[in-house]
């Protein structure tokens, strides 16, 4: 069902850099210059966990107002156009968006350089989302994650090359798939 | 570059479901049964928000721990391997990508019912994003919105046109483009 690839060994080294367990589970392709992975949804996979995020909204867009809240009960609060859009006081689903991914990468960071053999003492890491305007709608169109890590004893090409795995491996790096990516990483 | 259709007629039909704004930056594809979209990276778009969240891992990846922060400051709170994998206190990403899709999604069709000319009352969403064990790596497989909307004097099939466009189109949707997005709307 899959049509002809411009560069197969290009793609197969790309499906090859992925982690075995996500090679299994991944049909790749190469579209529009960039590697396009979709994943089985007949996979099998056993559920480690389910969790939940809702929102209200009332009435319209310009004056209406609503509250986004976690499934856990740690955070509750307020939104509207202007907090979403413009500057107005308030969270917005970007910045919930970019605390997932940076929250991810942290803990995934120090994870894989645990198992090089080089546990992390301390990882802080920033992702901007940007939205866009893209003929007439709006669209989070990259998120540029910048890491700094304490990581005793590693050396440089080591650091980089778990930081890149990371990247895009990451289970929040890989469902956002729809926005280019870019890392900036640091090692103290 | 493209590699052959499996069906032309249906991408381009999927295509053109798109909103034009959309459909102008993206190129789509059939993989493995399902279309997939990448958008151009020279999209030359105008910057409507730049919105960060960050966090800090400190420690290995069982006995450390984390924080998690947005931007605005509206909320910073901890999280953990067991926060995030088993049932412990605190927060995770996989939440915050949750509340980030229900409150897009509140938005997003509260907007497009305005604009359709049945401006809704009241829509609550709820997003549950399901984190599952794929060939020994977490993978975040599917998310299923759940959304009631109190519209006065809609029809219930204009509605149901609206609460799937949105599930397309809105801009948390889109950039969520790794996982299985399912919708069940309810019109109250």
């Amino acid at each position: 069902m899959i049509g002809r690839l411009a560069d197969k060994n290009k793609l197969r080294a790309a499906v090859r850099s992925l982690s075995e367990s996500e090679a299994d589970n991944r049909v790749c392709q190469r579209i529009a210059g960039r590697i396009a992975c979709i994943t089985s949804t007949t996979n099998g996979g056993k559920t480690m966990a389910t969790r939940t995020g809702s929102a209200v909204w009332e009435g319209t867009l310009k004056q209406g107002k609503g509250t986004m809240k976690l499934g856990s009960g740690a955070f509750e609060g307020p939104y509207s156009f202007s907090s979403r859009f413009e500057e107005g006081k308030g969270t917005n689903p970007e910045e919930l968006i970019g605390a997932a991914e940076a929250g991810c990468y942290s803990m995934a960071l120090s994870a894989n350089l645990e198992k090089a053999g080089h546990p992390a003492k301390r990882i802080s890491t920033t992702a901007t989302v940007k939205l866009e305007m893209i003929g007439g709608g709006p669209k989070i169109t990259t998120i540029d994650v910048k890491t700094e890590a304490e990581v005793p004893g590693i050396d440089e090409a080591k650091f980089r090359e778990q930081a890149e795995h990371t990247k895009k491996t990451c289970p929040v790096s890989v469902v956002l798939a729809g926005a280019q990516i870019n890392l900036d990483a640091k090692l103290l």
